[in-house]
């Protein structure tokens, strides 16, 4: 078991890749870390408008080097430390990636004082698709499940 | 406009790209495109277990390069054909990519007959954190706004 004062200095890598990010610009004030059995095998912070991706937000970016790192597409065993609540998307990247447990500085409601309006996305979320502000809409339904069956009759098809 | 026929065609892609990435053992039975003017700019397939990476969902690979061609962290006027309803780290993905629709051809009923069960996370994300099956635990508050602050201080800070 790690002590408290081991969380906190993790905690505090976070936030110093976080203020780094901002003074490099990187991109938005948010930074991660991935530690196992005590020690940091993934770390980052948001790299969005750099890097041209919408997808690289602190989490995922440190999540994504930690899997490559460790060869794997499973976070068993670790813990995420970052420096804000996750976003809607991050939240779905740690339960696909599945570590231990997260630990977060900010929360929500800070980051939406910074203009950084999860809460949105979050509410989003819950609207029926055709109430949304983008428009998710059916189509080819019948053809859609073709993959599906693929899927089924692949006798070595590797779950996760 | 696109006409009808223009949509199914692009969905008959995305479908045709998870089939593939099936068969070619990438990952999952998923496939995504992203059109801009009547034309592909970003494609893809699930790559999870194959590269290593739990963020690699079928719309995450086509958005992200569809971004890097067009150079861009946003996908306004791009219409996003995936073969099935996106789950929460997608959904999460495109409100931040930001295309001006999606079309899905399974649905995540249909996802969860194969095992792919999305609806836990969904589920999961209406928790308060605490019932959480991955726990997430509050840590650092007062130094985790710091990053906000830097970000706020910066002049030049390019928003997304």
């Amino acid at each position: 078991m790690m002590k408290e004062e081991e969380h906190m200095s993790f905690m505090r890598r976070a936030i110093a890749l976080a203020i780094e990010g901002v003074e490099s610009g990187a991109g938005g004030p948010f930074g991660a870390v991935v530690v196992k059995n005590g020690e940091i095998v993934g770390e980052g912070y948001n790299r969005v408008t750099s890097s041209c991706d919408p997808t690289a937000h602190a989490e995922i970016v440190a999540m994504r080097e930690a899997c490559q790192k460790m060869n794997t597409f499973q976070l068993e065993g670790c813990i995420l430390y970052t420096s804000c609540e996750p976003c809607p998307m991050c939240f779905g990247a740690i339960y696909w990636a599945r570590p231990d447990k997260v630990y977060y500085a900010a929360t929500k409601e800070d980051a939406a004082e910074a203009l950084f309006d999860d809460a949105f996305i979050y509410k989003e979320l819950s609207l029926p698709s055709s109430n949304r502000r983008i428009p998710f809409l059916p189509l080819l339904n019948q053809e859609g499940k073709a993959p599906f069956e693929s899927w089924m009759d692949k006798e070595d098809r590797e779950a996760y």
